[in-house]
């Protein structure tokens, strides 16, 4: 076969890039040697594998480096953040969670439950109450009518057009059919919202103590949560200085959740603000879930009352009308967002069941049904305060709002997990320890799903192990 | 501040390191400039982008290369991974999905019903059967009685034990209860077994004409589907052969779904078994969506009866029971596997609805049902392929079971594309274009969810366009 000159010159060139391609993964093996002879050494001094400010500067250095020689920023990222792991590896580190599951002791719960153990469930996030009526009779309808097919992933457009009144009845605002979409359930909405902002070996802020999911999508999608730590001394306020601080070369979002789960905390609006002017002037994408809306007891902001210039707002159906069961939530951000955010519905799930999202809008319609779900909830905050204000082994904050309550034992070196254990094994009282919420282990989070009586005797079987 | 001895050799090796990092960097901008250059060479020549040949022999080095110098496989298979997409975007090539989604269409046509416009849904991959009354029954009756709550991410007990008598039933397979899962219906089947399996950089086979959705996970992922490409002169069926020549070292699964999606073929035992034996013998996981098991008019091999060392068989409730609607499937494999599709379930959704469960363990149960679908889409198969003998403008293989027609225009140059625009604006029928399925612009699919008296008319209008 005769080569033409364009075909010698380009078999010329794939042979350069194959030698530069092996080049690179020699490259990689010599500073995975390196990596190792670091990591004996920080075993032998004692000192952590990760640090924090050497990851920053590197993270730094290869988006210069990227910018200077045509490397697209996200191909950099994606190798830095491989290089990293490959670290790790060779150190010894487990890429692992690091966070109990609140999910692993549920699992067991229910398994006990099934053996026959009557169990007081302090650790389940999800309310007692039950759904509207006239949501379950319009699920019902729906069923018999044959409301059984596929539906367009953003959802049934009777749906979106209910929730864009919806959020103009109750927050004043104005979402264009195309910038809301129905999600299956919360955990979706946070799934795909997190996944369409944040890319493989970026970051993204988020406020402990906080509900696992999102440093769990985070890890999983090869992105990096960092984490601002609040404390009970600070009644679980973050500190502006600090998230502004925080935000590194790769960041591009931040999680805002409140009513917090597990604290119960409302930032005020200025705070809320502040973190929002933060965002606006590093460009990142603000994630506000908004679960417990419903369930504050003092104003709580929302990012759709915000300056924010990116934001996305994740809801849920879950909490306010009592529909854990049904999965459905929804979302609000910008078209472009939203269309990612569809576009993974489509791969992954089609569509919310069609029946469900006819229940969704009566739900919308059922605003007697959450105001009574947050009064009693009121009542229950105010009750198992003032119990465990009987309880002088614990400290705790009031909650603002939300559905749980976060109290720390007073004890040196208490460790919640062993005490879940033991509070399950011998008084059948479940709580979800707080290293399931970060780095808590003195603290545990009661969960107020249950009827205040209940609610109360959990308490008082706490406060007898505690002695 | 005095530095120990450990502290300077380790800032030294971090210095080192972040040189490295950076050389790395260095090494992929100068592979960029020569993709670029290559890129202009094979524009001047017409050639292609994408050569198959030159990135498996890039694999194979890598994987030699990452093995020699100590660097995992799935980190060199990552890190070729994006220097491949670099190289792509510095040539200008399009890292996109390259087929047409049937979803695009769907939702343009409800779009069109909405506003009133009456069409004959040829489009649809979703029986017109009503569920089964005691599916329905089943799913208020859980409603009324509060079976609203979140369930445990595998599925309530209740029904993955009825998964099991009904895998034994009717497959005589024995599935122990951590080896089956409750999925968000047969895409989140699809998309956790395809995710739990292959990589970044991994590569599974593929056999076209298909569903897009094991292509479009793949690409989601930053996996590589390698295509099988079937043709009608074939009678769609697949050469043993071309898969086994089709392994890369990459490869890591085969996907098979028989009956298939669009073409309707049925592969015999022999050529099933055949398949699976390459999969073996390269440790390929099997992952078997069996959607259309009922819809089966010749003997239809299942993975469950093969030889196949690991698999994983996606079911759904969908088809069988016509319960698209509803969002739940199921897939079985090994607990291993199950296990990582677990934590996907865990992270993004859960669990399915709980009442819905209740629902599909009835479904079950509805075996007459079953029967009755699948007598009557065998019924429409027989109508509409009699319809299409009397058309000389288009050729077509009589399906063994699912419920679509692939027929393909015998007019050279023929686009299914444009024509299906043209059917849907003259005529108001809806088909999905072949090019949904693979390289097939000649071929549309015609699906059978509609009574026989709107297919036949449907086909009759096809057959008047056509001329």
């Amino acid at each position: 076969m005769i080569e033409t000159e364009e075909e010698a010159e380009l078999k010329e060139l794939r042979e350069q890039i194959a030698k530069t391609t092996i080049e690179l993964m020699r490259l990689v093996g010599e500073r995975n040697s390196l990596a190792s002879k670091a990591g004996k050494l920080k075993s032998r001094a004692a000192l952590p594998i990760d640090n924090e400010q050497v990851e920053d500067s590197l993270v730094s250095a290869v988006m210069a480096e990227c910018s200077r020689v045509g490397v697209s920023r996200s191909a950099g990222l994606k190798i830095l953040n491989t290089l990293l792991s490959e670290s790790k590896r060779v150190q010894g580190g487990a890429a692992g969670k690091g966070v109990e599951s609140p999910m692993g002791a549920f699992a067991k719960a229910k398994e006990m439950e099934r053996l026959g153990k009557k169990l007081i469930r302090l650790d389940v996030g999800e309310p007692d109450f039950k759904p509207p009526r006239a949501v379950v009779e319009a699920c019902c309808d729906a069923l018999l009518s044959s409301k059984t097919r596929y539906t367009m992933p953003r959802g049934i457009p009777e749906l979106t057009s209910a929730l864009q009144g919806y959020l103009k009845r109750k927050s004043g605002y104005d979402a264009n059919e195309d910038e809301v979409i129905v999600t299956t359930g919360g955990r979706f909405a946070i799934y795909s919202a997190i996944a369409a902002v944040v890319g493989e070996g970026e970051s993204a802020i988020v406020i402990d103590p906080n509900w696992p999911a999102y440093k769990d999508t985070l890890r999983q999608i090869g992105a990096k949560p960092t984490i601002i730590r609040t404390t009970l001394e600070d009644s679980w306020a973050p500190s502006v200085e600090k998230i502004a601080e925080a935000v590194r070369p790769n960041t591009t979002a931040i999680v805002l959740s409140y009513p917090n789960n597990p604290s119960g905390k409302i930032i005020g609006s200025d705070t809320f603000n502040a973190i929002v002017d933060v965002a606006n002037d590093h460009n990142l994408t603000v994630i506000s879930d908004e679960a417990y809306v419903d369930y504050a007891y003092k104003d709580c902001p929302s990012v759709l009352h915000s300056k924010a210039k990116q934001f996305i707002l994740a809801g849920t159906f879950s909490k306010s009308w009592s529909m854990t069961g049904f999965r459905v939530g929804y979302a609000v951000s910008s078209k472009h967002v939203v269309d990612k955010m569809l576009d993974m519905t489509s791969l992954m799930l089609t569509s919310v069941p069609e029946f469900i999202q006819y229940g969704a809008i009566k739900a919308l319609e059922s605003e007697a049904v959450v105001e009574t779900n947050s009064r009693t909830m009121k009542e229950r905050i105010e009750a198992v305060s003032k119990e465990l204000d009987g309880l002088d082994t614990l400290e705790y904050i009031k909650p603002d709002g939300a559905m749980y309550i976060f109290p720390r034992a007073k004890q040196q070196g208490f460790s919640a997990s062993a005490f879940a254990t033991k509070l399950l094994e011998e008084k059948s009282v479940n709580v979800t320890p707080g290293t399931a919420f970060g780095e808590y282990q003195n603290s545990f989070r009661v969960s107020l799903g249950q009827p205040k009586e209940v609610l109360l005797e959990g308490v008082r079987r706490i406060g007898a192990l505690l002695g």
